[in-house]
């Protein structure tokens, strides 16, 4: 989405701003900017036939709901980070992990988010916070799942619409159903 | 969102890099970073008993539908961005306004995407678009408007969870259909 000739104008600590002259419908140019942030990975966790959720706090944001889940490290493919975010979040751990979405949020940024399920998950250790983490996890079942469209404070955009076409079509409903707990 | 301590690093053409130190759970300090951007305001243009919607090309994305609306322009407030936006790419005005929906996309960005529902619109003019936009207006009906949340180059992120609770739910399908045309 960012194109070959664009350059790097600036690089914060988790955004890069880039430009490049780009061809306008007239011949003319202006300078387009689009933004490249690290991918994230979020993790649908899954103990039993419950759902592991989390209630988290951040420095200087309200309270929210999420999925396990962070960014990718320079270098770290999304099934890793999914991994090592869960390892240190909840302290649990799967050996069956399938890839259910994968999104681009935002058109002006290259970002893609990653929406792994991973299925009988067990718990090996303790998690392990860093000092801008404070989170409580809870499990819910399926229906309670599919209501979390329905939470204003849950920080899964990507996953909204995937629960909102399940909770509008039987179908789509059994079928994710299926595809989390096969 | 963006603390009052926090200074801007960068300035691009659309994106603004702000940064601060936060104060983390353990009394130690961290360099946070968030964004600013213009806000947008996109307009649901109801015209007679159906609403237009654009089939629209710029320059170096693929083809995509959307609402007509745009940004706004510096100290510009999104009502006003809405009517200037709906001239310019359409040549329709309307005297009957309404706010739909005013979200934030984005939990890092400050960018605020307002949704105006513009009633009984007539055409005054030509649209008069600028050297980045190829543009074909199309009018359709409630149910068509609904399908847009499964149009998967639709350009609205904020209105397809609207319309996918529409889809959902007769109650609040029927809600949006007398919100939006009275």
């Amino acid at each position: 989405m960012i194109p070959k000739n664009a350059k790097m104008v600036f690089k914060g600590k988790i955004f890069e701003v880039w430009q490049w002259e780009q061809q306008m419908f007239d011949g003319s140019t202006e300078i387009f900017e689009r933004l490249k942030r690290p991918n994230t990975a979020e993790i649908i966790t899954l103990v039993g036939d419950k759902i592991m959720i989390q209630e988290q706090e951040q420095p200087g944001k309200p309270p929210f709901t999420s999925l396990p889940g962070g960014r990718c490290d320079k270098g770290e493919n999304p099934l890793s980070a999914a991994k090592r975010e869960l390892l240190e979040e909840t302290g649990y751990t799967s050996s069956d992990w399938e890839l259910l979405l994968e999104q681009n949020p935002v058109g002006k940024i290259e970002w893609t988010v990653y929406t792994y399920i991973a299925r009988n998950c067990k718990k090996v250790q303790s998690p392990s916070l860093d000092s801008g983490e404070r989170i409580e996890t809870k499990l819910i079942n399926f229906d309670e799942f599919l209501a979390l469209a329905d939470d204003p404070t849950f920080r899964s955009a990507e996953l909204i619409c995937t629960l909102l076409r399940a909770q509008a079509n039987t179908k789509l409903k059994e079928k994710l159903r299926k595809n989390l707990f096969k």
